[in-house]
């Protein structure tokens, strides 16, 4: 048995490991205070001079000696001669003690007459008020704000020391090429090292990025040594797995100590740590999320030890839209997405596959599973961290349910109405049970045409029909796609891949045959099932079948005959209360635009007749328009 | 009457107009996408190519034909002979459809043997599992991440069209000088627009801050006559209060239109809105806080509705560590420091004065006070927006009290722990009512020294005493400082400062003056009260009077000559079980630490021989050592 164990260690044990087995580099430089944003103070900072330095009017007015003012009042003005007419900011000349607002004076010839005494002092800044000469501006470890920085410039503070840490990046394998060159079959663009430059930067490190290494132990053996003599941190990427060319734990071993190997993390689990001449050096996975984990929990983690500010992050409280399962054992980072719906923040997980850069592209936080848990039911109440603006939040739709191109062409025009649509396709069933557990804005649903609805009713009844509204957004061609340009007839006689039983499609399929008095047992795949159109469209063209159903855009998209048989009516469902949400009336004023009809034509095979049209169920399950009356304000 | 009313709106008034006045400029730039972290989308990014092109190997193994494995088990072992090595990432050949981990295959000569048959596809990533070719991956509008990046480096994208806006900065003021110069008296350095400039910036916005301009109705208009023309957002620092020198106004409506000239924000009420040739002209306030409010307010929502990303913001809810009063009918921003005691979150507000830079430089957040509320009681939960890192939080103790440079001192050795003190100086009182209220981490106490701490009884009683424990930090010297040297006996014929009733300097003056058979009264100034002892030497120093009671580290520090007639304990105290709290064992280790007795030494005026000793009160509110087994563990 060819075997190569890692020795996972628990993510707690491998932090420790990672922030007590180094000094801390003592590098500092000096910056101007105009790029000093983000950055930690090394030396404390401390006030050129007081501020103000004398005596400043807080007001605009007149600097007087509060003792002339004495006993004015309204029946008793009082006038002045011996004054200071000063603005905001201005000197309050020695002799005077006291600033009246302009507001509360009257001109009299030359003069100023006050009805009020003031009291001494008043409407002055004294000396000092902000900060005195050489006192404190800011302690060591302050992480620099852009408004301390006016703070800064106010005090005179031109420059500041601050905290340093000069990273050495090593991007290794064979496979890989620059970003810039196209990649050949099996190369890809080197990018883990790109993303540890631009996170590490962004934390206040200075990155040297290394050029790629072959997969051979000697050179990155040697680049692995010039970079330990020259940076406080050394990160390689990739060959930390156990293949054949996986060299990254024996250099290290060669010109120091390896001191872990695998951690009890996901992903990431093949993260390593070495020292080689007393400066750490970090073994980056290579899976994009794995070594996103290994930046974030540990190469983070370590700067922020250092004393660097962490990659802004914010925890907020949501509730999971649909179970979540951790291997136990495993810290578990989970990206998700986060929508508010009512006053509820709901999570809706990813795909867990480390491979899989859009994961992480299309959600804007994630989560942490601790080691202990094997998961969570739909509804509990996680912390995510957010990687985006929380404000953001507001502007997210979470559609789920079936997804047609028609969908992807309408988010398009809805970010340009500064509104993101966060849209995932588990299908109809699952889409409806989010719309009855409130986990997504929106339901789009591919609904057998009218005609068929009757054999559709079980996924309807999932609901109380009079809660929902249907948003039609199109008529979709429903239809036979091959090579070949086979008919319903001619499935009988070729490789056959169907959709799932739930799906319109199937329902569709099963009417036809049963018209057609076509036995589903003598077609070839009949019982081999993939997950909607975009798979079946797929599954021909790569080969494993000659035909199937799906829509007509998208056995166009995939370059396939289409024999047109049937259609279905794609919906985006709402619960009716959802009609006053801002987000969905523009939504819906987007799907009515002549602009997304146009589109939709462009595309073709989308009948836009009905577009728009918003309908609910009748007793018999059947879609009909709601009456103008039923429906919220702005509504026609 | 010299009048000028401002015409204040509302808040939300100003922000429609703000948001709704001028078009969205469309200025859009190409960038690298190494420096496009923090920038907006601006037209849609799509995949260049398929990721992964073919099928790849997604583990370390062996690629083999699953029908090969048919019936492989562990009393059934099927040797392989046809087959490819694969590691983690290399192309799956065509001829096969499975990958088998290494760990699961044996070798057997020049073949391998399995003891399980393979699932077709298992372990292959299947070409376009990422993302396929000319697919979205970014969406107009989507704010780039860092790990946005190295997938957007892996889809073989290498620059991107951001949003991008020209933003024109003027500065104005006759008595500002540029950073760099030292002013003046009554100059002051132009911090506003650094502060505008380095806000826009991380905004992502290109800003272009001219010279300053003098208070000059001409030059500002020629200055900003050529800002609009060549900006899509125009920021005029100052000249928007009502005083003789104020031009904003007045050339904003010789150009074009005014919008607006003042809102019911504090800080920050003049701020001004203008409209030149179709460019928004927004005015900030001079006094530097009040600029911060019309750039976080204003400036920054204005970017945000034309797609810009706001700075980074955390919103967590917080409790009012004190009353918080508010003009009613005014949006009030009030700048606080969020600390973490126990479970919860405790905000303490800063002072509010526009010109105290100060404030916003300690605080680590700020809460708005919506108009219609006139104030919050103690207590009261808020939400507040962290303006660093949520997680620093964990290493600020909030320490309520009465300061002493031995205070600072500490400070400045625990900033190197990572441990923040965020220190402020209401009094004893205050400082064991926070106690109380458990809004404190540590009260800091300057109390009578042991002889007279009988007649202190009544501050120690607000709280039960058993539940408290008392940090020496050192015993500080008490005495009268002036510039003449006068002693006790000496007051009755100079102008005296007295401190406040409760303040232990001012139980020594009573005790000694009774003592001394001295009456009250015929010391001149006896009833003058000013608030702790920095005040005492302040009002010395700026001729309000020719002596007082304080200590002589702070007397020395004002110049003053200094008779020493009693001394203090200044006492950390603690609710006893905070001594568990591993920031309050790291300031007690820190207290006892050698180097901390040295700085005190060369300060001067302290008695170190008891520092880091920890005690508790008797019955008769007596301090007495506690016995070593009533301390936690760690503590001697």
């Amino acid at each position: 048995m060819v075997k190569r164990y890692l020795e996972l260690i628990s993510l707690e044990e491998a932090l420790t490991l990672l922030t007590t087995s180094f000094a801390i580099p003592q590098r500092t430089e000096k910056v101007p205070v105009m790029q000093s944003a983000g950055r930690v103070v090394a030396e404390p900072v401390f006030a050129k001079y007081s501020v103000p330095e004398v005596n400043l009017s807080a007001m605009d007015g007149i600097a007087v000696r509060s003792r002339d003012t004495l006993g004015a009042g309204d029946r008793n003005p009082v006038t002045l001669d011996h004054f200071a007419r000063v603005n905001t900011g201005n000197i309050v000349p020695p002799e005077f003690d006291a600033v009246i607002m302009i507001e509360d004076v009257w001109e009299a010839g030359d003069c100023f007459q006050v009805r009020r005494a003031a009291a001494p002092w008043q409407h002055v800044r004294p000396a000092g008020e902000d900060i005195k000469e050489n006192r404190l501006v800011l302690p060591r470890g302050h992480l620099i704000r852009p408004f301390d920085i006016g703070a800064l410039a106010t005090y005179g503070i031109t420059a500041i020391e601050v905290r340093a840490v000069n990273v050495g990046i090593i991007p290794t394998g064979s496979e890989l090429v620059p970003l810039g060159v196209r990649p050949g079959p099996g190369q890809v663009v080197e990018s883990n090292t790109i993303m540890a430059q631009i996170f590490l930067d962004q934390m206040g490190a200075h990155c040297t990025r290394l050029p790629i290494v072959q997969d051979d132990p000697d050179l990155i053996r040697a680049a692995l040594r010039l970079a330990a003599k020259e940076n406080d941190l050394v990160i390689i990427s990739a060959g930390s797995s156990a293949g054949t060319r996986d060299f990254t734990e024996s250099v290290i071993r060669s010109l120091g100590r390896l001191i872990f190997h695998g951690v009890a993390v996901r992903p990431g689990k093949p993260v390593m740590l070495g020292d080689v001449e007393g400066r750490p050096v970090l073994g980056l996975p290579g899976y994009p999320l794995a070594a996103q984990t290994a930046l974030r929990e540990f190469a983070g983690p370590l700067l922020e030890s250092w004393v660097f500010p962490p990659a802004p992050r914010c925890p907020v409280a949501a509730r999971l839209a649909q179970p979540l399962v951790s291997d136990p054992g495993f810290d578990e980072f989970v990206p998700v997405f986060v929508g508010r719906i009512g006053q509820d923040l709901i999570a809706t997980p990813h795909i867990k596959k480390a491979g899989v850069q859009m994961a992480t592209v299309k959600a804007n936080g994630y989560t942490r599973i601790p080691a202990p848990v094997e998961g969570y039911e739909a509804g509990t109440e996680l912390e995510v961290l957010l990687t985006t603006d929380p404000g953001s939040i507001e502007r997210m739709l979470i559609l789920t349910g079936s997804l047609d191109p028609s969908l992807e062409e309408l988010a398009g025009i809805a970010h340009d109405e500064g509104l993101f649509l966060h849209a995932t396709n588990p299908g109809n069933t699952a889409g409806l049970l989010a719309l009855r557990s409130h986990t997504c804005h929106a339901a789009p649903l591919s609904l057998p045409a009218r005609s068929m609805l009757g054999q559709y009713q079980p996924f309807i009844k999932f609901l109380e029909a009079g809660d929902l509204a249907f948003i039609h957004i199109a008529t979709v061609e429903l239809g036979i796609a091959s090579y070949e340009g086979l008919g319903i007839r001619d499935l009988t006689s070729a490789r056959f891949i169907n959709t799932r039983r739930e799906s319109p499609a199937r329902v569709v399929l099963d009417s036809l045959l049963a018209a057609e008095g076509i036995d589903p047992s003598s077609i070839n795949g009949y019982l081999q099932e993939v997950h909607g159109a975009p798979a079946v469209a797929a599954a021909i063209r790569n080969g494993f079948a000659d035909t199937g159903m799906c829509t007509s855009s998208i056995a166009r998209a995939a370059g396939l005959q289409f024999v047109p048989v049937a259609s279905e009516d794609y919906e985006l469902t709402v619960c009716r209360e959802m009609l006053e949400d801002s987000r969905i009336r523009t939504l819906v004023a987007l799907i009515k635009s002549p602009a997304y009809r146009a589109i939709l034509a462009r595309l073709g095979g989308y009948d836009t007749s009905l577009t728009g049209m918003i309908r609910g169920l009748n007793g018999e399950n059947t879609l009909i328009p709601f009456s103008p009356g039923s429906l919220p304000a702005g509504y026609l």
